[in-house]
């Protein structure tokens, strides 16, 4: 697996350009939980290759951790490590997701 | 002048991918001020077509205003449209952006 940057190497350009997606914000909500998710229990009607395409955007730009467990990926968010570069920004940014996720509803 | 979105179509995955750049994120600290600021007094050294192209990418996402004024385009913040849609955000991100300025000195 692969590279994660260290907390260090966090940039807020990257995190904002990650989170520029709409499918990339729906993931980031799911993680929000705190918990462990598998590649395929986070959003239905994605293919596969494309949901490893945006897991890697978010992994390389320091918003999730990933690690493999058996024959799964297990996917979390590195709140920890964005919390403390940069203080309220996530809960900002899940906060306004989910509004706009309750919007559209 | 071109279009703004209105308060409604501003949708959060463009708000975040356009301020998914170092240079738009110095934009965007300069124009908390909260004044309108003509388009070369916001940031030195990077050529005015290049910058064109940046208040294009904020306006279109809805992050700032423009208006011509004589024979100048004047910038300013959204901050009430945007306060308005992800309350909370635009602090959240313009906090983010001056602390890792901050360290970067």
């Amino acid at each position: 697996m692969t590279a994660h940057p260290e907390r260090t190497q966090i940039q807020l350009a990257n995190v904002l350009a990650a989170m520029g997606s709409p499918l990339r914000l729906r993931i980031v909500r799911v993680l929000a939980d705190g918990g462990e998710h598998t590649c395929g229990s986070i959003v239905d009607g994605v293919a596969k290759s494309n949901l490893t395409h945006h897991y890697r955007v978010l992994r390389e730009a320091g918003i999730i951790w990933q690690r493999p467990s058996g024959r799964e990926t297990l996917q979390s968010l590195r709140r920890d490590d964005l919390d403390a570069r940069f203080p309220g920004l996530l809960d900002a940014l899940i906060d306004a997701a989910c509004l706009e996720a309750a919007a559209e509803v």
